[in-house]
This record gives structure tokens, sequence and C-alpha cells, in this order.
């Protein structure tokens, strides 16, 4: 592989997604910040405060020229940052000097590249939201088909009480309701310009400064920000925690597939499974474990963002520095998240058979709650939870059902004990969660 | 000291934040619980799923009864969970076991942690937003009050272009007018209660939990949920999330702080600075620091509480841990950050002189850039930053005044250039932005 | 709770470890700075370099003087470190102001937090070391005793092929033998004073500073650095990174233990269980989660200790600060994990019954690797795999045991296929393994 | 920019390095993996397990081979791991069916993945402990050079008491010492095959498996472990930590460059220094800055690396997973900090006279501990701190020296001040530390 398995060609089908990588590429960054300067020096020209000629020009450069990234290498390796190298490569790409020498006018590299990544991260933003939108098209309707499906639901690794396999997908889908709120929170903080120039106070622009920046992101399609953020970051950090706990519910979906998906208890399938070179018969919960790494990553990477906003004074560039290290890599995950869980959604195999078998094996003890309301209808509740959990004590220890030693009971006397304790009966509100969640996720 | 810092006698104080730690308490936590059964026993009543006398009486003994937090160490060592020794020992305190006996009912262990920490977590973000509100009324005014005094800007730990003292204070403003959106973005998501019993399916409560949950809701003035949230933890995950992002941005000061206070540059001292044992003309910038320090600590516990989301089925014992091992200290840091902020937003103490002396140390070097645009003004803007830089060089081989180089230049013959690199002349937006900042301070 | 859960009267005996508790407890950074003191004055005396009589009280007050920690909160507050207030605290206490002066002469604060610290540490690794080995030698008594029985190993989630307990408790313990390693390594590099006064020359120490540090360390009974460490943490960084390494040993048999404790596999129990408020049946896998929970901790606080590595100059208040909120619970949390660890491993309750039965529903599935070996003593490998792979598609589709399908194929003719997949026939070195593991963990 | 900096062709120049990306890279990958089925077959050939010819044919074939790593991407995304579809494309390679039929013989994927692995990590020690031992030559021939020149120490950010640039640079070579033999330490830990076939039990490899691994670890220079690791990872997690370690040691040695480097202080330059597209005059620490962000991303890996040990059972595709998103690239920028560190290491440039201008800037107040000690000999030392601290006051209050304000108290009298508090006379050990430190780096 290479340092990182989103940029290896033998692992990158596995384990990167290549709409969202076409986002993070050399040439994509550098197509970026051309349209940056070509957007900014349209707004200088317009507003008169470099020749319109020049203007022009650059504008129309910025969509024409090719600049090569790995002739940017030796340049950014020595100013720590790609745009000295890049406005050099630019203005010699355009050729006309005279026009070129209005290049960048007035900016500051981090002016560009800000402005760069803000343009990449509106697509992949909504990128983002598209799949999630369609994960939850898929869970819905998923929902809805299953929302009277029992199985049993597990607390602490045990099986506990009935719940349904349309309440379970719920769990999964709705915090992705609210991933999509937090995204549409956050757009108007992140998907801004830069235009601060060398310290902030952009000097260097003039007194038109503010209406360069207007309209400059009226071109780009981006917000103007009220105040610079050259050092205020925390837009950044905030789409890093808002993608890293969106790839966290997703880590949690795929928890649970690779938890229902072992052998013992072979509940749900969900897409192909991967093969194993020494065990033909197995099918490897692939995607499921996939979102799980995929999500242990981002929360480290998240925190790493946070820590880039310690920037010091006006310009830091190690906290830059480590934002470069950190967010298009948790981007990629997070992509890549959602095109595992996307496949997953989509191909869900639930096998009521083992659902039934699974909850029949506990000998009914998974009914226990049910059996201490009912005989909680004839006596105090307390005396019903020690009958109930003297019984369940006894059917383990003689290997019997819970029904059989309950009817055993002085209070159980009487009792339809296989109807009461049918899990089937015991939805609670299962079924309506399913639904309510399906009406959601359709909304 | 202990474990936390926070729970140290010895460096609470210093670390910790009184206010706030109340609401961490274990005290605190069983009043909460306390108020959660009343609440729920309340709604029952109401809904004529318990006796009403016997709802009265819970809620009645949920505001009366103390319980010693240290009666509940074993039980809950041996059930990993604080509730079921709470519900027994509340039991026994409020003796009239024929009510009692309707306490907890049809609820789980989580119903009632989780209920209680948001009761908890309201008064706390309401603690949190004040304080933010507080920070900004004074950083609002200041920015206004030294709107106009230049100093340096640094960029990359280097004197860049001149700036005033209330853009810079914007700077550190900005952000938390975005954590305070944030923090109202994020409540309805974190403030509600759980009440789904055993599995999530509500069960035992019987087909009208919604109602109950409504009522239990009202009672205690959270919001209900739509769906149940026993597994869904990305709300606390976010509110993990923002705290860790509002004190990165108060840690930001404290770098900036930090900088400002060093004995060589000295523009700016912040509140009393601690004293050394050993070298007593010291003020150490205290404050500064340990804003530091908890920012670089809640960016890592938010991270463990984005991994708590990656839970098993539905309920996942040690995902659920994780939660109380990372969200409580990472409140607490994240108010301690707050008073101190607020401690050293008030105490803000410029020293203009310096400010000048250390933009004058550069020998007019740090108005390079007002040079390039003044000549540019006759001449291709790359040849006359390529004047300047050759300017600048000259200038600090031979330890001369930027002015002198340029003025024996070709091109700067005949320019007043004193008074072209006054750093008053060139603060760009920076007044501007200080003004824009107090006034959404203000608003 | 409080702020940490091991500092909380409610959850300490769940979630702390009481012996590990008194090392960092306020009274107890107390006495050991006490001792440190007692120690710097004993050694200045026998050099001559303070009076002897002073030295001498001094070195008796320091066993004997009680600090209550509350005294020192005002006085750590204002200088953002305790050891000020501390030397303060101790003149008083001890009177004699003729001979008090001398308390802490020629060092600064550091040098005394930092060896109090290290003396704390000194116990605290020997706790660590004996419960390391005494949960080896339970893991290795148990890899002995279950060397043979076999059992299904799982890879991906899926039942995989036969193993033994024993070779599985020796996974568990394996790492544990490597983590007594590294603390043995590391002892050296972390068990020393710290005697280099304000800045790290050791300047008010005079000309035998060398000698009054060895003096010093002999006394304390921790090793004499051969450089100053004030900025130099890498040792506790590294003490950081073993505990995490350890605790996610630790963990990661709480993750196996849990797995195999599900009411679907039921393999292993260890421990007691915790019970349900609601569920009477259930025995929660409480300790085996803990582990999990205290791992994912630790493997954050470890990389907070890197990080406070990044300290400015001769002293960083912000780095060092960060230490202090995440060294100490990181200890706590490692020392409960090592607690719940002794407890799990000497209480294994394996269930041989349902081992084989879990292998027998695969339908032999598990022995596919075995077939194709078999079949391969007749047939190149790549088509011994291929028909043993479509034997097991057969066999999953049909829901016939494999040995049937096999028997059917040309090839599986005339093969005694019960015998030979028969899993305690195909336990390979897991045997082996186990009492390798067993005969280290003894010696 | 790609996902990973060090994998861009624009950035890598700056923050990847060349030799170790050539060991991350795809091919490198699969040339690690062709030799350890070399290696595997010659000793299954040797030991009479697989025909020898066939043996032959496989050990030459893999070293002659080439497989296009993205001929492996469609069957590295099915499965999850690389390894199937390798070795189905080095069968195919190879031609000669009925030898290469033997390719492979009972390993399992991790067994060839993970030994590739260690085969690579031993070059990338090699590499890292000649980089840690160049950067401690250059350190401690600077630390000899420079063991006299006096500077200021600084702590918590102001300016505390004389030192010098020797004894500075020994603090950041001292840890290095210390990283050379953690690396030494873990070597026999982390570089082993690993040849443990489908579960840990070497099943298939038949009763000779000990032998097999012993030949096979022989063959490629690495160790044979005592028990199996596929589901023991401390071994890399203790890598991942002390690669961290390490990087946060040079991470610290940027903050100091970066400080020091500062406008206002400028004592120390190191390389060349990034230039600013709008600010010719600056010279950003753009390598210092590297070393910074660096170590902060390292710190965070490593927590990955942690927590990729909690394993599920016999293998756990999510943990391994995380081994890949994580460790590669902790490798990449541990091997990037020491390139940069080495460059820095060698081409420092004091300025003498900016460091006795900034302690002479603080009118002796840095000699204040010096003041008290030489006050001291005369009166308690609590009284001559006293009277220091008010001289100390009145010299700030009133802009004049401590030596003045000195002589002008009763105590002072007759003392030579300016002779008392010459910084070069105080320099306590630091002369000796620098060259104890230049002693042990070239030992």
């Amino acid at each position: 592989m290479t340092a990182s398995p989103f940029d290896s060609v033998m692992l990158r089908e596995h384990l990167s997604d290549p709409q969202a990588a076409r986002l993070f590429s050399d040439a994509s960054e550098i197509r970026a910040m051309l349209l940056a300067e070509g957007a900014l020096a349209k707004a200088q020209g317009e507003l008169g405060l470099i020749p319109e000629t020049a203007a022009r020009a650059i504008h129309r450069a910025a969509r024409e020229v090719a600049i090569d990234p790995g002739a940017l290498a030796a340049g950014t390796a020595a100013t720590g940052v790609t745009a000295p190298a890049f406005v050099e490569a630019f203005r010699a790409a355009m050729g006309a000097p005279e026009h070129a020498a209005f290049i960048h006018h007035g900016a500051t590299s981090q002016d560009i590249v800000d402005t760069a990544l803000a343009l990449r991260l509106r697509p992949f933003l909504e990128l983002t939201d598209a799949r999630l939108a369609a994960i939850l098209a898929q869970l819905g309707q998923a929902a809805e088909r299953w929302a009277e499906l029992p199985m049993a639901a597990r607390t602490r690794g045990q099986i506990a009480t009935p719940t349904t396999l349309g309440a379970r997908i719920a769990a999964w889908g709705a915090p992705l309701l609210r991933a999509r709120a937090r995204l549409a929170e956050l757009r108007p903080r992140v998907l801004v310009i830069s235009l601060a120039g060398a310290s902030g106070t952009s000097a260097a622009l003039g007194p038109r400064a503010e209406a360069v920046a207007q309209a400059m992101a009226a071109e780009l399609g981006l917000g103007c920000p009220e105040l610079p953020w050259h050092a205020g970051r925390d837009g950044l950090a905030e789409l890093a925690s808002a993608l890293a706990i969106q790839t966290a519910s997703l880590g949690k979906m795929g928890v649970d597939l690779a938890l229902l998906g072992q052998s013992e208890v072979g509940e749900l399938q969900a897409g192909q499974g991967g093969g194993s070179s020494t065990m033909p018969h197995k099918a490897n919960p692939v995607g499921a474990e996939t979102l799980i790494a995929l999500a242990r990553l981002t929360s480290r990477l998240s925190g790493a963002a946070q820590e880039a906003m310690l920037a010091a004074h006006e310009r830091d560039g190690a906290a830059w520095t480590l934002e470069w290290l950190s967010l298009p890599q948790l981007c990629l995950a997070s992509a890549a998240a959602l095109r595992h869980a996307e496949a997953l959604a989509g191909a869900l195999r639930p096998d009521p058979a083992r659902m039934r078998a699974n909850m029949d094996a506990t000998g009914g003890l998974m009914m226990a709650e049910a059996a201490s309301f009912r005989l909680a209808q004839a006596m105090p509740r307390p005396k019903a939870q020690a009958t109930v959990k003297a019984a369940c004590k006894a059917a383990v220890a003689q290997g019997r059902p819970l029904a059989e030693m309950l009817a055993e009971t002085e209070a159980g006397q009487g009792i339809d004990w296989a109807a009461e304790l049918d899990p089937a009966a015991h939805l609670g509100q299962a079924p309506a969660i399913a639904r309510r969640f399906a009406a959601l996720a359709a909304g």
C-alpha cells in the first residue's frame, strides 16, 4: 500500500472512494486554486482595481491553463505552502506578463489555498448529503418492510427482549437524519471564501476590500465571511467532527451487521461477504468491518482538526499543516464509509428462521420481563420480579423452558405461559418506531 | 492530585470549575435520577398506569429522600451501572413498599441514567452559554476600545504587516459567536429524556408508552425524542465535539496571550500572572497556559465520545462506560476554560509602546508589502516586489532601515518613504473588522 | 459521578482501583513532595551546602508534618503549580524558621513535583508488575489445563477452524509477557529524580550540584538522570504508551470474553456477570466490558502524554499541565483494568458442550480447510480447494453436512469423512502453543 | 493534494520522505509478499513438505515475476485483504501450474501480509536508526561547539535564568539517545515472521510447522516468534508509540526553533526559511513547523495503533484494517520528521549578539535568582528573596536596571552588582551538561 490506503492503487477500490478522491487530488486542488485566482481577478477588474483586460485574461487563463503538480514540488518544499510556486507557474503558463502581473493581486497564499478548499468542499458536501439521502431512503424502505419482523434485541451482548428488524434499522437511520441536519447547519460556516491578505487586514486590497470579497464570493458561489478566518478554523473543525460523527453512526451499523452476521447468530447478511484464502466456506463481513475501521480512524483525525485550531497569531504554519495532514483523509474516509454503507443498506438479507430460532434457544428466558409484568398484575412488582428471577435460575439449572418453570410456581398457576411468552406478542413500540423512522426518512 | 485534577482539592481551584463541578458530583447525579423517577411515576399516575397515590408518593419522595452515594458503590460494581442499586436504595429510603413497588415501573437503567444526564446538561449548557456571552461582551468592548491601536501581525512566528489589537481580539471572539450558534442548534438534539425500556421498544410501558414519555418530558422540561437513543449517541458526541471546538477557540486565545506576553514581546498582559518559586521577577501566563492544556485534553476526549457511538446492538456496556470516562471531564474542562477565559478577557492590559517598538525594530521590513504596492503604482507588480525584496535583503545585510534602502533605489526616488511606511497608515480593514465584531458581540 | 469515575464514591469500586488510587491522592502527592524536600536537604547537609542542623530538622519534619491539601488550593491557582504554596506551607508547619529557610534550597518547583511523581510511580510500577505476574500465573495454569479443549477459532466474526481454549488463553497472555519486559526496560528511564533548578542548569545548587543530585537520588531510592529532564518528557510518554498497550492487551481479552459470553455463543463465562434491572435472566459481562472501555480511554490519554512532550523552552506550563490532566487517570485506568483482568483470569468457566455444539452447528463447514488438505493429497491444491468450495456451497444450499456432500464428489469417494473432519483431530499446534505459553508464564 | 500529503506529488518533497516512501509503496508491498511466499516455499521444500522442484521454482519466481498492483484492486475490494488476489496473480504470473499450486501452501493471508510488513519494517528501522545517529552526531558537535555560549533560558514563555546554547541542544538530543535505546529493545518484538495458518494453530502446515517457521524466518533474516501474533498486535503498537515519541522529541526541537526564530527573539536560525508570497522580508521556519505538525499527527495515529490491538478472536477485519489506515502513514510521518530534523540540526546559526541583547533587555531581572543567592550569603533566604522581589518590582516600575535598585538597598551596599549579575558567570552546569551530552552522542 502507500502511506494512505486512500491513495493506494491496490487498496483504493476497497478503502477509498473514487468520487471523493477526485476532489482531493493534486489536479483538483490546482484547478480550484486557478478558479479562485480567476474569480479574484474578475472581481478586481469589475471594481476597477486592476485593468479590465488583465482581469479578463486572467479569468480566461484560469480555466484554460494546465499546471503540472510535480512542477510545484520543489517550490512547495521551500516555502511550506503550494501557493507561491503555483502563482509563479500560473504566471509562466499564462504568458502575457503584463496581464499576469495582476494575478494574486493583494491576496496571500492562504486566501487561495483556503478558498480552493472551500470550492472542493462544496461538491464534497453535496456528495455526502446525496449519499446520506440514498442510505436513508434504503433504510427507510427496509424499516417499513420489516417493521414487524420479530428478532431478539441484545443488550450488553446478551439476548434481552424482543424487538423487530425494522426498529433496529431505525436505530441505524435515526442518527443519519441528524447528520443531514448538522451538515445543513454547518454549510454556511464552512463554504466561504477567504480573502484577508497577508495578515488578515486586507490592507493590500485597498479600501474596497469588502466589495472585492463580495464579488469574488458571488463569482465562486461561496459565502463571504463576516470576519476573516485565517486563524479561526472552527468551521473546518466542525466539519471534521460532523463527518466523524456521521461515520461513527455508520460504524455502529457496521458493528451490528458484523455481530448479526456471526456464524452463531446468522440473522442478517448484507452485501456479498469476502472469501478467505484458506477457508472457502466463509463469507467475511468485509463491508461492515470497513465501516468500523473507518469510524475509528475518523474519531482520531477529528481531534487533530480540533487541535489545528490552536493556531498562533495570524497564521501558524504548524497548525495549518496539521489540517492538511488530517482533513483530506478524514473526508476520504467518510466518503468511503458512505459508499460501503450504501452498498450494505441496499443489500440486507434477514433470516427470519434464525431470528426465531435464536429467540427460542433462550428457553423463554428473554421473555422474563414480560413474565414479570404478567405476574405483577396480581402481586407487587418486586415480588413478581423475584419470582421470575427464581424461575429463570431454575430453568437454567435444569435446562427446562421458563414457561414450564413458571407454570409450576404458585403465582403462575392457570396462566397460558406459552402464549404469554410469545415474542411476537411483546414487540412494544418496535413496529411503530420502524414506521416513524420510515416516514422521517421519506420526508 | 487525584486521578483527575478536576476532583482534586489541591488543584481544583486552578483547573476545575465550582459551578460545573456541582452538576457532575455523585450527589447531583443521584438528585437527577430521583427527579427522573419522580417524573416518570407522576406521568404514569396521571395516565392511570400506576396507582395515583403511589405516583404522588414517589414524586414527593423523589424530592425529599437522601441517598448516600457510597451505599451504591457495591451494587454499582456488581452490575456495572448505578441504577439498580439506586432504585433499590430509593425504595428502601422511601419506605411504603406498596407505593415504592411502582418506582422505575417499565423503565430500564439507561432511561434513568440518560435522563439524569440530560437534566444536568441543561443547566450546564445554560452556564456555558452565559459564560460565552460574558466573554463575548468583554471581547466586544475590548475590540471596540482598541480598534485602531496598531500592532504587528505575526504569521508563522514572524512579524508580518500591521494590524490592530482590536482586529486580533475579533479573531478570538468570532469563533465564539459560532460556538453559541452551535450550542443553540444542538440543544434540541441533546436535551431530551430517554424512556425506551429494556431494549428500546418500551414494551413494558404498554401501549401508552408514547404518552408517558411526553408527560415525563414535559414534567422535566426536556424534549421527548422522536426515536429512542439508547444506542444512538450522536447527540452526546456532537455536544462533546462542540465543547471541544469551543475550548479550542479559547485555547487559541491562550496561545496568543502566551506568545504576546513573552518577555521579548511584552505587548499584552492578561490577568495577574503566576509567580515562580525561584524567579521572583516572573509573571507566568498561568491562565493562558491553562486554556491551551484544557483544549488539548478536550480534543482527545471528544474523539472518545465519538467512538462511544460504536455501540453494539441495543446497549453496549463498554461503549456506554467510555462515555462516563470521557464526557463529564470534558464538560468540566470546557467549563474551567470558560472561567479562565472570562477572567483573562476582562483583564487585558496592552502596552502600546512595546507594540510600536516591536514594529520599529524590524527597520521597516514589516512594511515591505506596503512598499511593493507603492512601487507597483509605477511598475509591474513582480518587478516592484523584486525591487523591495532586494532592498529588504540589503537592509538586513547592512543593518539599515528599509526606508533608506528604498530611497536609494532608482524607482524609489522622490517618495516620502517614512510616511509611506508608517504602520498606522496601513491598517487596512483592521479597525473595521474590530468594530464589526464588536457589533456582532453586542447583538 | 464526579468529573472522573476514578474519583467517584459511587463508581470507584467499579471503575477505579483502591491501591493505585492511594498513590494518586492529594495526600500522597504532598507526602511525596515532603520526602523529596527532606532528601534534598539531607543531601545538602551532608555535603555541607546547608547547615547540618537545618538539614536534619528538615529531613525529620518532612516525615512528621501534616499539610492540608485544601490549604494549597488558592496558592496553586495563583501560580499554576502546587510547589510554591506547598513550600510555604511546609515552612509554616515546620516552625523553626532559621532551619525552614533552607527548605527547597536551590531547587525549583518542577524538581519537587517531578521527583514526587517518580516516587509514586515506583510503587505503582511494582503494583503493576505484581498484578501482571498474577494474571500471567492464572492464565498460564488455565492454558495448561485446557490446552487440548477443542473449540472453534473465529476469524472476522465467523467460525474458522478448530483451536483449543488453551491456545486462545495463550493469545491473551503472550502480550502480557512482553508488557512485563517493557516495564522492566523503561523503569530506569522513568524512576529518576529531577534536580535541575530554575532553568535546568542547577546554577543555584552551586558547583557540587551533581553530587547533591546523586545523594538525593540515593536517599530516595531513585535513579539520578544523566541529563536534566525538565523539558524532556519522553520517559513519561513511554510509560503512558506502555500502560496503554498493556491495557489494550487486557482489552483484547475483554473483547473475546464478551463475544464468547454472548447468548448465542455461550462458550466461556468469567466472573459473576452483572444483573439487569429489568431482565433478571441476564448475566452481563461487566468485567469484560470494563476492560474494553478502559483500553479505549487509555489509547486516547497516551496520545495526550506524547503531545505533552511538545514543550517550549526549559519549561512549558501548558504542556506540563496536560501531563497532569492525562497521566494520573491513565495510571488509574490501567490499574483498574489489571484488577478486573485478574478477577476474570481466575474465574474462567468454559462450557465444553457449547463449544462442541457450536462447531457441529457449522455442518462441518469449519473443517473445509482440513477437507482441502485431505483432497490435495491426491490432486493439485487449487483443484482441491475448488472442489471443497463447491461442496461447501452445496452444503449450505441444501442444508446438509459437508461430509455428506464431499462423499458424493468423485474425488471424495472412499474417504471416511466423519473421521477426517473431526475437529479434535485438527488442532494443529494449539496444544503446543498453550503449553509453551504456560511454560513462559511460569518462568 | 491527495488524501495524504505523503502521497501527493505536489506536497511530498515537503511533507514526505522518498526513502521511506519506497518501503510503503504498493510495489514494495508486493515485492515483500513475493519474498515471503518464496521463503515459505523454500522452507517447505527443504523439509520435504512440498516437492523440491516446486519449491525452487516458486522461490525463483518470487524474485522474478512482476505483479501489477492495479490488477489486485478488484480482488482486494472483494475480500478486504490483498493476499488472495495476490496469490492468484502470483500463480498466473508464474505459469507452471503444477509448481504454482504449492504457492502459499498451509499459510493464510495474514501470514503473508504481516511477514511482508516485517520485511519492510526492517530497512525502515535501519533507516530510522541511521538518521537518529546522524542527528545525534550533528547535535553532539553543536552542543560541544556552543557549550559555553550564554543565552537566556525561558520557562513558561518568560526569560528565566542564563543557560547555554549547548545545554539547550543537549535537551533536544537527550531524548533521541533514549529513542535509539527503545528501537533496539523493540526490534526483536517486531521483526518477526508470521506463520500461524488460518486460525493461529498452523494446522495446515502439519506437525513440522515449527520447523517450517524457523527455516522461513532464517531465510528472510527475521525472528521466529515464540507464539503466534495474528491477534497479538502489541509489537506494532509499541513500534507506533516509539515512533510517535521519537517524533514528539523532534517536535519539541521544532517548537524551540520556531520560538527562538521569532522576529522578536532572533537568537537561532536553522535551515533556509521559507519565503512568503506577499512579505518578501520573511524567512518562515518551515522545517520547524513541519516537525511540530508531524508530531501532533503521530500522537493521534499511535493511539489508533493501540486501539487496533482490541481485536476480536483470532482475526478481526476491522482492527486489522485500522492498522493499515494508521501505521504506514505514521512511519512516513516519522521519517519525514527525521529528514527535516537532520537538515535543521546540521544548519544551526546562532546569533550571539541577539542572545546577549535579549538578556540585557531584562535589565538584570533574569538574574534575580543569582541576586537572591548573593544576598542570602548574609541573610536568611526568604528575606533575601523578598528583598530581591521588591527590587525587581521597583526596577520594573521605574524602568531602571536591577543592579541599580539592588545597590540602593541596605543589604546590597558594597556589592559589585554588575559583576555579580553577569549572565556568563551564572551558567551553572550548562556547559557540563552540553559536554556530557556531546560525549554520549559520540558514544
